[in-house]
């Protein structure tokens, strides 16, 4: 039996397998500067922050941090940063039971202060793409790191309220924010079946793509970018499009749909810890 | 910085990543039964073993029997042993400081009889091919697992000593005795070079594979296989073959050169401690 640590080790792992995955790294497809070695390098790196996770004595600001500090020992920058946000709650919910959403809202609503400033921690180590804050909430803007943590603490807010601020333009925000239903949603589609779970990890990745405009793709390009995603993975998925084409493309275009490849790892973890057998 | 059981693991991903890679699963190419998901569950299950065979409180047999139940946690069967096994002495060298063949040898002289018994426990959970023990040796064949254990208290044999006894059959039992000079040869070629990780494991697989015989290939076919393959590599080495038609036929075919394949991540191992980046 695999801890919740190493579902989630794995969880990362899985996801980057599986192909065609179109705009993200896969097993065949990578960028000059991010490549599949270096996601390999992250989920080892992440190693020991995972653990934290699961552990009940490690607050899980800090966990988290020590997740991306050790995810970032690599050269190819940001490579599961989401992932692992979407990641901490789950983790920390299932080193305490079964797995459901309830539980991983609790882990949420549990959340404090001193959390947030761990999330806040965790921007020092990486560079992650994101869009200016929401207004009155430049203080709290996440790429000041460090620097933010007094604002925090001023308004008292808890890492749960700051992924609840960045619910509505932030899908990794409103997996936390809603009781996680695409994450679950994935897990149900994969814990079934028996083709090898790289396949089934592509398939739930086109079907996600073509439900909602990816937040990673607004934040890097624009709303019309993500909405051609969107529909043009509906044509892959209806048939009308080539999927490893469309792979290609992406890729050439430089157009990554991070969130959907972070909610895929998350389903990819739910899964795992019910039953899904690699 | 990574910790060597950090880069232990990572040797393992890194391993299987690069592609092509004649007849081992890789990035591009895998088994029906045996997938390139189960690498990754085994690296992953590996996790807890290879940190205990970098902590000098537990003894080397048994830490190296924990990595192989943990890498056997998973339904494609024999993914690493043998890479495992090639780690094992690698990885405490590499504890106790820089890591050099005369440090690993040290503790290959160093194993002690308990450190032979774990070394067959860890036949239980997993099986490996291999063939008939030379003659002489039957009570202590590998593949009778725990039963062996009283004939190797009585014959006071260490894990080096069965090590050397199959040397010249197993191409890891001869690195472990001969001072691991295949392995420390294939991480001064990896180290070096600007390409991708993955692309230079892979030339250095081909490279390896065009030396000598696999003796994994001898074991599971015969020694006119193992001929054949070796100089099929060296000729595509030479440019005379492609080595993409190479890979998919050797898959076809079933012919596995899974010990070629060990070395390329024993020589990672040793890359990544001498400051390979990834």
């Amino acid at each position: 039996m695999r801890s919740p640590a190493e579902h989630a080790q794995l969880a990362l792992l899985l996801e980057v397998s599986s192909t065609p995955k179109p705009g993200n790294v896969d097993r065949e497809r990578e960028y000059p500067d991010l490549r599949f070695e270096h996601f390999m390098a992250g989920a080892v790196g992440a190693g020991d922050g995972l653990r934290a996770l699961a552990d009940p004595h490690v607050p899980l600001g800090d966990a988290f941090a020590e997740a991306i500090a050790g995810m970032s020992r690599q050269t190819g920058g940001n490579t599961q940063f989401g992932a692992i946000l979407l990641l901490a709650p789950l983790v920390r919910a299932a080193a305490r039971g079964p797995l459901g959403a309830s539980r991983a809202t609790e882990v949420v609503d549990e959340t404090t202060v001193d959390d947030a400033a761990g999330f806040y921690r965790a921007f020092e180590h990486v560079d992650v793409a994101i869009d200016d804050p929401p207004a009155g909430l430049e203080p709290l803007d996440v790429r000041r790191g460090d620097d933010a943590i007094p604002a925090l603490r001023r308004r008292e807010l808890t890492w749960g309220d700051i992924m609840a601020a960045s619910a509505d333009v932030d899908g990794i925000g409103a997996e936390w924010t809603n009781g996680f239903p695409r994450t679950f949603a994935a897990a149900e589609r994969l814990v079934t079946g028996d083709s090898p779970v790289s396949q089934r990890a592509a398939a739930v990745y086109l079907e996600l793509l073509a439900e909602e405009p990816d937040t990673f793709v607004i934040t890097q390009h624009d709303t019309d970018t993500a909405t051609e995603v969107r529909d043009r993975a509906a044509a892959a998925l209806a048939g009308e499009e080539d999927v490893t084409a469309l792979a290609t493309e992406f890729v050439d275009r430089g157009i990554n749909p991070g969130t959907t490849a972070d909610i895929v790892a998350g389903g990819l973890f739910v899964a795992l810890e019910r039953g899904l057998e690699v």
